[in-house]
């Protein structure tokens, strides 16, 4: 029997920031488990466990293999080992052949620039991390300053926690906004930031500059035409 | 040479919700790498790879015995598993040596559940999902509806996404609060979510009811003692 179901899959490459990948995920789980139309898969060169920017190691549930042809795509982001995947050709071909034939493609944080890579985002609307958003130029995209970026198929997240926004944004396009809220509602999703929100006339770019071209370094030193093409515009 | 980091230890049992584990784990791991003086780890029975509520499969990175007295534990929630989890002897015997000596000891969504199941709710002020909020009076605390609740060293989180709030409120507790908005920077925590903020006067209580009832059905259906001492007061 063919599994009818529309299959949202979500990749795992090594290092990435798993809250990029989690948050969406549980969001889309729950869509799954209240709409049995749809299904979510964790998708990885193989299902072995691998690394992230944290003590977590994760592993996903299916080949790239074994999941050809999904209804929609997420690709995560993080630091160094992000900027390292946008030279992983195995990652990149299965990007291009899922990206040829799904409905959704979508990122969160720097997992855009993955998508760039892949030449996804050549002649779009694009986001990401606030830190990096310079360098969606060099990738044929015009930045946009927003939580989350819809241009047809594209929807691009901005950094990290912006995928739960991102999630709640598809069910609500997929399902209605009914499943949305009681989603929200079942994730108790009614953010009470202790410092407030992000007051970005102070951003502490200072603090976090040798972050970003820790990244840009470390994550391109095997590239050099990947960062000329990256800085070119940055 | 010992190391002297002070280590914040996250609980991994199978088949958590991965976003009330990883959302916490992200901020502190943060904190980990702009104050040296800190460490994270993710513990567990073995090292060996878990299910959680979603596709996604997860490791720890230590075992419970090689971090027998940590600096600060949190325990992450879920729905039937985490109610299972509450009768696993092994995770009960060894948060209640890890909380004799830990500074903090901390929960996200049902994550209460599991510490009161270990005695460790006795006399205290608590939260949990909200779903489940009635159930903590049956295990000696007192329910109380907020986003985090702190009492002495104890402090509990609301249901799942709420533990980027503590864990934010806790870097500002341990580190500062400039510390606290760079990595509230760091993860782009600006919430946006599409639908709004939770209309409490309209919960949806009736379409999630039959997730509470399975949970409490599934998971209790092991240890009858400890689901008469829960409903008693619920």
């Amino acid at each position: 029997m063919t599994d009818e179901r529309k299959t949202i899959a979500f990749v795992v490459y090594p290092g990435l920031t798993p809250l990029d990948l989690v948050g969406p995920l549980q969001v889309l789980s729950a869509l799954a488990q209240f709409d049995r139309g749809y299904r979510t898969v964790v998708v990885g060169a193989t299902t072995d466990t691998v690394g992230t920017d944290t003590p977590l190691r994760i592993a996903p549930s299916h080949t790239f293999d074994e999941v050809p042809s999904p209804f929609a795509v997420l690709v995560p982001g993080g630091t160094v080992p992000t900027l390292r995947a946008m030279s992983d050709e195995t990652l990149l071909a299965w990007l291009r052949t899922a990206a040829a034939s799904a409905e959704l493609v979508t990122s969160v944080c720097t997992g855009s620039l993955i998508l760039g890579a892949a030449g996804l985002l050549e002649g779009k609307r694009a986001t990401t991390h606030w830190m990096f958003r310079d360098l969606l130029t060099g990738l044929g995209a015009t930045p946009v300053a927003e939580r989350w970026v819809e241009d047809g198929s594209l929807i691009t997240a901005a950094g990290v926690s912006a995928g739960i926004d991102l999630a709640l944004h598809l069910v609500e396009r997929l399902a209605g906004r009914q499943l949305a809220t009681n989603i929200q509602f079942a994730i108790e999703y009614d953010p009470e930031p202790p410092q407030g929100g992000l007051d970005w006339a102070n951003q502490p770019y200072g603090d976090l500059k040798p972050l970003r071209e820790h990244t840009l370094r470390e994550g391109l030193a095997g590239n050099p035409a990947l960062m000329g093409k990256l800085l070119a515009h940055a």
